[in-house]
């Protein structure tokens, strides 16, 4: 790749980088503020903030500070209209938390090294497993990455767990997505986060390509053996009404 | 600016403008569709298309089709926390609305050499002025631009009049910003599209800084003098509230 293809790429990854920097603890950033936090000089943020606020995607509040563009509210509509579900397919996660006892039912896609929640519906229990809309999870770990990843040749799990941290995720991996694969479906317990624990079928587009996983998370202690065989006909009859509506990431 | 330099800027913007091509008509895009709308080479598009999948701006459906990634999920609420204004500001514009007779009512600010609809209170009438949340319009026209510019300089708004088809542009937008710093307020009929009039107000941030321009707009026939002049003092009180909440691009 030629010297300035790599640099417009690394551009780009910047620009994305600074703009994750706002959040809702960070509601606005000074330049300073943004040079200290990226570590870039100053120089290069200038510039990056100048080309932003051009795309529309930075705003100068006029009180020295920085804050979200008004592009991002175009992206807005445009997420919503690509990930948000069909009403048919949000009444089926409904009835499966439902079905399960008012557990949390969430959908993951794959983006590259991560699993991102594109869709939930929140569990009715005390004690819920709580995921935001949009929230990106390792994809080395949980029940939903073991579905994502079940059609993946080893050299891409093995990429995956590269940045588990530890050496012995690489095999780890390797054998539940294959269980996964085979089973057409998967459990874990405790994997990501102790006490948690997760069930997930795979979801495929009409294309037959494996598009998401669809799970449903709680408490370990209430995901024992005879629950999970208990609500397992529900999960997979979710997973192939969500194949059969064709929705995830918009209809082609 | 050094050679790299300029590449990097360009690569944000062309990374923008890809994105840009998604929209209602086309939800998904196929790597050809990219490289016939942008007129870029493909393997400039490829390399871009990559970098996005990595940000998580652009998601492969696995049918051949690109869509907008989830990691726009993220900028979505991003948006809507810097720009969705408090209740309080929300029943100030209903109410102004209500006070007109049931026009619409907008709230613009600049974006470089755009105005950008960030909030907007829907009209009631049969025959009413329709503006979408996030729709960008010329800054060179209508009463919100001169609002938006009556404290620019005699080079910002002819750089923005320079962007207007035809030369008479620059003198007029320089009278109507001049008059519209001179009277707090503006009025336009039919400049921006015929048989539309716009009345707008300034809205100051509280470090005293210009930040909105809140305007009422419908048909011109509706919008005699007489009606004007009878609105006015709500709409000057709206934007004087709006100011008091200074809660344009989220709260300081």
């Amino acid at each position: 790749m030629p010297e300035s293809d790599a640099g417009g790429v690394r551009s780009v990854q910047r620009a994305v980088d600074l703009l994750a920097l706002f959040d809702a603890e960070h509601p606005s950033r000074s330049v300073r503020e943004l040079v200290d936090a990226t570590g870039l000089p100053k120089t290069t943020v200038v510039r990056l903030v100048h080309t932003l606020e051009q795309c529309g995607l930075l705003w100068s509040r006029g009180d020295g500070h920085l804050v979200p563009g008004t592009g991002l509210l175009r992206w807005a509509e445009l997420a919503g209209r690509t990930w948000r579900l069909p009403e048919e397919a949000l009444r089926r996660l409904a009835e499966l938390s439902e079905a399960s006892g008012g557990e949390t039912v969430s959908v993951y896609v794959r983006q590259r090294n991560t699993r991102v929640c594109v869709a939930r519906h929140e569990g009715t229990r005390i004690l819920r497993h709580v995921v935001r809309v949009g929230a990106e999870m390792p994809l080395w770990s949980g029940a939903a990455s073991h579905v994502l990843l079940s059609r993946s040749d080893h050299a891409d799990v093995a990429a995956v767990a590269s940045r588990a941290p530890g050496d012995e995720w690489a095999e780890r991996l390797w054998e539940h997505t294959r269980k996964a694969a085979a089973d057409g479906i998967a459990v874990s317990h405790g994997e990501r986060e102790p006490g948690v624990s997760g069930v997930a079928a795979p979801v495929f587009a009409a294309s037959g390509s494996l598009t998401a996983a669809v799970a449903l998370g709680g408490p370990t202690t209430r995901f024992t053996d005879d629950v999970v065989a208990g609500f397992t006909p529900a999960l997979l009859d979710t997973a192939r009404a969500l194949t059969t509506l064709d929705c995830i990431g918009g209809t082609a």
